[in-house]
């Protein structure tokens, strides 16, 4: 799976912002590839990137038309229809991270085979993967975990690529969310692989490269989510990373979606090592990224402060401060 | 998924008793739902039931065709194709554990339809699964875990619903893998549920119960095998078992299909304790199931005095020796 870029970002009648934090995803991560955004007369969100029709954006040379907005339920509304076809008729290739696949709507799929465009589930991954081998392979591997769903994964590991590729570093984000693969152009959603094929689909995603290359892959879920540990062990195993980042919220008491307690920061550094193990020997916490969101700056300067005292290791929220001192720990 | 009994097991030209493993299984575990089996004159198997024709089989009471051999290629061979659709026609629903769905057969699903029959494939759920809620439940729960895949969980934990149900206790087998459901009637093939449901479909398989049920789950994988540590891992937090038994097999060195050293038992029991604690702070140990069938008697009563001698826990062999041991200390 390869989308072309850059894109038209379509939010259609996004509510607020957070409707369209997709779409507003690919513009702080890719402002390069967000040419322009597409919106309803009553839409709630913006992006600050251009308003486009279809055809301006192909003029300004777009190639593919994003769905950045939630749809109701995982499905088209009837009221998108007409402006995605007419995305494909005016020569863009379609890409989704809905639940329901492109390829149930007759009339898109009809209007993509007249116009000899692409659809893309990103939610949906047809590769026949094999089931994991556990082998080692060359090139270097950095996963983000967390103490929790929902925590900051993606964006801590967006900020490490962006780091690294700032020093010349040779790194590649690797997605495995339908948001990540958007913003990537690429990747897995692990979350919808099926159960046997978990470990194998992530050494799928972060194959064999160059020793000086890394791969920054996206986490999921956490060890100690009772939904989704599963997800993260075979993300851990497939991923074999060299390195891993704990990334947490400080304000949570309990985990996304049940009554569990949030995990701890040292629990998790202790857990990750001991099942990471298993694939790469050599696994090690290289820092804790802090989503302090719900700080102001003295409140979030205090607490990473303390967490620094308390681990030997680079804290930093990468929104608030970037993550030079987890780059630099990693190039030492 | 529930699949109407007694079967007529079909095993086609299977060219060995391994071939016709599945088949055997069910007769070893339900003799009394194993009427009769089919064999091709080039059948080199026998499950030692009687022959009979379609038409016997459903005389004497049969309600479903079960394909008790492995398929070639996980499809249907041409020759099976006249067989499967003069059981339809006889009044026998269908069961199937091969990857390719029967539905894909349009022969198959047309005999079905005009003759009112079901297909089962066990391999596939169609459920909509929600994610693992984490919390208590009533009734008890027993998981057999393993220190490699393919070292026989299923059996032990058959073994122990069969002596649970012996001494009139109310308990049911809860099947996770296809030949599991054949023998269960039941069940939900984990392996191929997308990754996000594998513990919500283990919640879904073994409910809420009285306080004297017990289900016994069979378990996949190991928590230390590369490929599918994931799913062992949904499993158990799941299953939330208040007692598990360790599958051990003391000939192999390295994990089925992998170059990783198999686990030792001692680690499985602490880290399936340490992992088990998140949905069930009550976790226990309950014994160690050796297959000791590549050893003779003498053999395996040494190795398992030896164990018995290590671990302060019943150490059995289930097809040797049972499972006596083990159910007293659940019964104490």
């Amino acid at each position: 799976m390869q989308i072309e870029t850059p894109y038209l970002i379509f939010i259609g009648d996004a509510k607020d912002a957070l409707a369209a934090k997709t779409g507003q995803g690919i513009v702080d991560w890719r402002p390069t590839w967000s040419l322009g955004q597409f919106r309803f007369a009553n839409c709630r969100a913006d992006l600050n990137i251009p308003d486009m029709t279809v055809a301006e954006a192909v003029t300004a040379g777009a190639k593919t038309f994003v769905i950045g907005t939630v749809s109701p339920g995982g499905t088209l509304p009837e009221s998108w229809i007409p402006v995605i076809i007419s995305a494909l008729e005016g020569g863009l290739d379609l890409a989704s991270g809905m639940h329901t696949r492109l390829s149930t709507f007759p009339t898109v799929v009809a209007a993509a085979k007249k116009h000899g465009k692409k659809l893309f589930d990103v939610r949906h991954c047809d590769v026949h993967f094999s089931t994991g081998a556990g082998t080692a392979r060359t090139g270097n591997r950095l996963l983000t975990v967390g103490t929790d769903c929902s925590i900051g994964k993606k964006y801590a590991a967006l900020a490490i690529e962006q780091e690294m590729r700032k020093r010349g570093m040779n790194a590649d984000f690797r997605a495995t969310g339908q948001t990540g693969i958007l913003i990537a152009g690429g990747g897995v959603a692990i979350d919808a692989v099926a159960a046997d094929f978990i470990a194998g689909a992530c050494e799928y995603l972060s194959p064999e490269n160059s020793i000086d290359h890394w791969d920054i892959v996206e986490g999921q879920g956490s060890l100690f989510h009772p939904s989704f540990a599963g997800v993260s062990l075979g993300l851990l195993h497939g991923t074999q990373p060299d390195a891993f980042v704990v990334c947490h919220e400080p304000t949570r008491t309990t985990m996304r979606n049940v009554d569990t307690p949030i995990a701890s920061v040292d629990d998790v550094i202790e857990q990750t090592i001991a099942l990471g193990r298993l694939t790469n020997p050599a696994i090690r916490c290289v820092g804790i990224a802090v989503n302090t969101a719900e700080f102001d700056d003295t409140q979030a300067n205090a607490y990473i402060g303390d967490m620094q005292g308390r681990f030997e290791l680079p804290v930093t929220d990468p929104m608030r401060h970037g993550v030079v001192s987890i780059v630099n720990l990693l190039t030492d």
